[in-house]
C-alpha cells in the first residue's frame, strides 16, 4: 500500500470522536492494533518484525546485497492524551513508504535498513518520555521503571503483562545499527517561514518536567473568611502566571499543562493542587535558571499563602547535538535548512547513547501539534518520503 | 445507644485511611450503609422510618399525646469529597439522642416529632447542593434534576435506580411539618470568639456556582513560542487570583476549589480549562456585584491571551433570613446569640418553602470545615444535644 493508503487506514485508530483527537496510550487496545497494522505492513513487503519484551518493534530490509552495521529509521506510534495524527506515525509510515520508494527505483542496499517503533515516546501514561528509546539505550534500566505508575495507579511491570508481553524476553538490541534517522513532522513554523517542505535538525533544546506539589488547608469554601485561608490554588495559579512570563521574557518555554486537585469539589478550599511544569531552553544553563527563577517565586507565594510547595524534578534531558557531520551531508542532498528543535525525540536518546543520529522534518503550515489540528499537507508528506529515501540511499550505498 | 456510641459507630464509614476524611457521596456505597444505620438507629427506639423515591428518610415519634402538625429535626449524612466528620451526621445523631434525652426527661409531646435525613446536601456527586431537599419543597422537579450528571456522566435517573430506590413512589411529604430545625456544627469561629458552645442563625448568604468555561488551543509544550499560544491555563490562573483578591477587599468569599483540564498532558498546551466558582456575599446584589466584576477581569485577560470564556451560572440562592421572632424565642431558652452564616443548608431551603425554620450552631473551635480536620469538642456535642432537646420540647410542649 502506497503512503495515502497507510494514512487512510491508520486514521480511525484510537480517533476520539468528540475532539478528532488521538488517544493512543501505550499498552492498551488502540496501540495493539497499531502495533498489529506494523507487523501487517511489514509482512507484505517480505519483512519480518522482531518485536521486543516491552513492544519495541523492528523489521529489518537485508537483501544478500547488504553487510555490516545498518541504517535505522522510523518514530513512534503512540500520542499525547488527544494528540494530532502526525506526531510519531508520520515517520513510521514513511518509513515503510521509503523502502517502496528505493526498491521502485531499483535500489539495491549495500547496508541493511531497518524500520524501528519505539514505545511511549510521549510519556502521556507513565509520565517519562522516551521511555521505549530509554530502555532500549539504558537510559533507564527496567528496574527503575518497571516501579513507574500510571495515573490510576497501574505499574509498569503490569501494564506490560496484561498487553501480552514479558520484558524477561529481551529488548532490541541496537548492537548493529550504524545510524539512526527519524523522520517527523515539525512543531513550530521554521520550514513555513522559510518556504521549504523538508528540514534537517541541528539540535535539540534541554528540557525537562518538574511536578510542583502545593499543600495547604482544605476548609468550606463559603464559611472561611479569606484571610484565614490556606489556599494552594492561589500558590499554584500565580505559579503559572510567572511560569509564562518567565519564558515569555527569555524566549524560552515553560507550561502548565497537566494540574491534579484534591479533594476537587466546588465547596471546598483544596488541601493540595499538583502540578507539573514542562520547560525547555535553548542551553542547559538558561533551562536551569528558568526552572530556579520559578522555583523561587513560587516559594515566595507559597510562604505569603500559608502553603508549602515541593518541587520534584521528574525527567531532565540536557541538550543533544545532533551529527554536525552527518547532518551537512544529508543536508546537501536537497539544499535543506538545518534547524533547532523545542521537542523531545527517542532520535535524542539514541544521539546521547553515541549512534550517529539525523532527523528530518516535513513543514507544519501551521505550526500546531500535541492537539487534534496537528496537520501536514500530502504533498509534503510525499516530498518527505523521498526525502527519506534519498537519505537511506546515501545512509546505504 | 447514646451519643458517644452512635458517634463511634459512624466514625469508619466512608472514611478514607489516606486522609482521615469522609467520602459519603449519594446513592454509592457509605451512604447505603449510612440509610441502613439510620433506620436501625430509628427502630432502636421503637420509631418507623419511611425512606422516599430518592432517598430521603424521615421517622416520627407520635405518641398519643401528641396531634396537628409536627416539628421535623435532623439534616443530612452526605459528605463533600475529603470531607470532616460533623458537617451533617453531628445534626442527625444530636437529633437521635435528643429524643433519648426528652424520654429520659419524662417529656410528652403535644405534637409530633420527626427526625428527617435529606439526601446529597452537598452537591458533591450531581453539582446541586440540597438536592433532596429541593425536591421535597419542589424547588427543583425531578424532570429537571434527572437529566443532572456526575463526573462520570452517570444520569442522576440511573444513579437512583441502582441504588435500589424508584422516584415514581413519590417523595417525602412536608404537609405535617410545622417547624422545622436543624443541628449543625459551625462552619467558622463566631461562638469560639464569642466563647459559647452554641448558637441559633439569623440567616444564611446569598451563595451560588458558576461553571467557568476557558476555550483555547491544544499545542506542544516545547515548540510553540509562547507568543504564539492560545493558553486556557492563563486566563483560569489570572481569574483564580481575581476573584480572590475581589473577595478579600469586599469581606465577602470567592473560591475556585475545582477545576478539569482537557487534554491535562504535561506536554500539552490544553485545550479547555473548566473551572467552578464558589461565590457568597452578605447581600444579594454583592454577590452579583463580585461575581460580574470576576467574569469582567477574566474577559479581559481572555481578550489579552486569545481564549475565549463562557460563563454559566449552575445554582444560585438568594439570601435566606430565618424566621426572626422564632428565632429570638428560642434564643430566650439559653441565652444564646443569633449567628449568621455563609453555608448553604437544607434549612435554608425549608426556610424558602414557606416553612418556619431554626438553626442550631455547635462550636466548632477552629473554624475548619469541608476538611478532614473539621471538629467540635465531645462537650460541645454533647450541650448541642441538650440545647436541641430544649428546643424541640419548647416547640412541641
Amino acid at each position: 500500500m502506497g503512503f495515502e493508503e497507510m494514512w487512510r487506514d491508520l486514521a480511525p485508530v484510537g480517533r476520539s470522536a468528540a475532539s478528532g483527537g488521538y488517544f493512543r496510550q501505550p499498552w492498551a487496545s488502540a496501540e495493539s492494533e497499531l502495533r498489529a497494522w506494523f507487523a501487517q505492513e511489514c509482512a507484505a513487503r517480505g519483512l519480518t518484525v522482531e518485536t521486543d519484551g516491552i513492544g519495541n518493534q523492528v523489521a529489518w530490509w537485508s537483501p544478500d546485497s547488504a553487510t555490516g552495521k545498518g541504517v535505522l529509521t522510523g518514530s513512534h506510534l503512540d500520542s499525547v492524551l488527544d494528540g494530532g495524527a502526525y506526531d510519531g506515525p508520520l515517520g513510521v509510515v514513511s518509513a515503510l513508504a521509503a523502502v517502496d520508494t528505493m526498491r521502485g527505483r531499483g535500489f539495491e542496499p549495500s547496508r541493511p535498513i531497518g524500520i524501528g517503533v519505539f514505545v511511549e515516546e510521549e510519556g502521556s501514561r507513565f509520565g517519562r518520555a522516551c521511555l521505549g528509546s530509554r530502555l532500549v539505550t539504558g537510559a533507564t534500566t527496567w528496574d527503575e521503571a518497571r516501579e513507574l505508575r500510571d495515573r490510576d495507579g497501574v505499574f509498569l511491570a503490569d501494564a506490560v503483562e496484561v498487553a501480552g508481553l514479558d520484558p524477561s524476553t529481551g529488548l532490541l538490541s541496537l548492537e548493529h545499527v550504524g545510524t539512526f534517522v527519524e523522520l517527523h513532522v515539525e512543531q513550530g513554523r521554521d520550514l513555513f517561514d522559510r518556504d521549504v517542505a523538508v528540514g534537517l535538525a541541528s539540535e535539540i533544546w534541554p528540557h525537562g518536567r518538574w511536578r510542583f506539589d502545593f499543600a495547604g488547608q482544605a476548609n468550606h469554601a463559603g464559611t472561611t473568611r479569606m484571610e484565614d485561608r490556606r489556599d494552594p490554588m492561589l500558590t499554584y495559579a500565580m505559579t503559572a502566571l510567572a511560569a509564562n512570563k518567565q519564558a515569555r521574557l527569555a524566549g524560552q518555554r515553560a507550561t502548565f499543562g497537566r494540574i491534579s486537585v484534591e479533594p476537587n469539589g466546588t465547596n471546598a478550599v483544596p488541601s493540595l493542587v499538583t502540578a507539573w511544569l514542562d520547560a525547555r531552553a535553548s542551553s542547559d544553563d538558561a533551562l536551569a535558571e528558568m526552572v530556579d527563577a520559578v522555583g523561587r517565586q513560587a516559594q515566595d507565594r507559597a510562604g505569603r499563602d500559608g502553603t508549602a510547595l515541593t518541587v520534584t524534578a521528574e525527567s531532565v534531558s540536557g541538550s543533544v547535538a545532533f551529527d554536525p557531520d552527518l547532518a551537512a551531508r544529508l543536508a546537501g542532498l536537497g539544499d535543506w535548512p538545518v534547524i533547532a528543535t523545542q521537542a523531545g525525540h527517542d532520535a535524542g536518546i539514541l544521539a546521547d547513547a553515541g549512534i550517529p543520529t539525523a532527523m528530518v522534518f516535513v513543514r507544519n503550515p501551521t505550526g500546531v501539534s500535541h492537539s487534534p489540528d496537528e496537520h501536514a499537507e500530502t504533498a509534503d508528506c510525499l516530498t518527505g518520503v523521498e526525502a527519506l529515501a534519498d537519505v537511506l540511499e546515501e545512509l546505504a550505498r
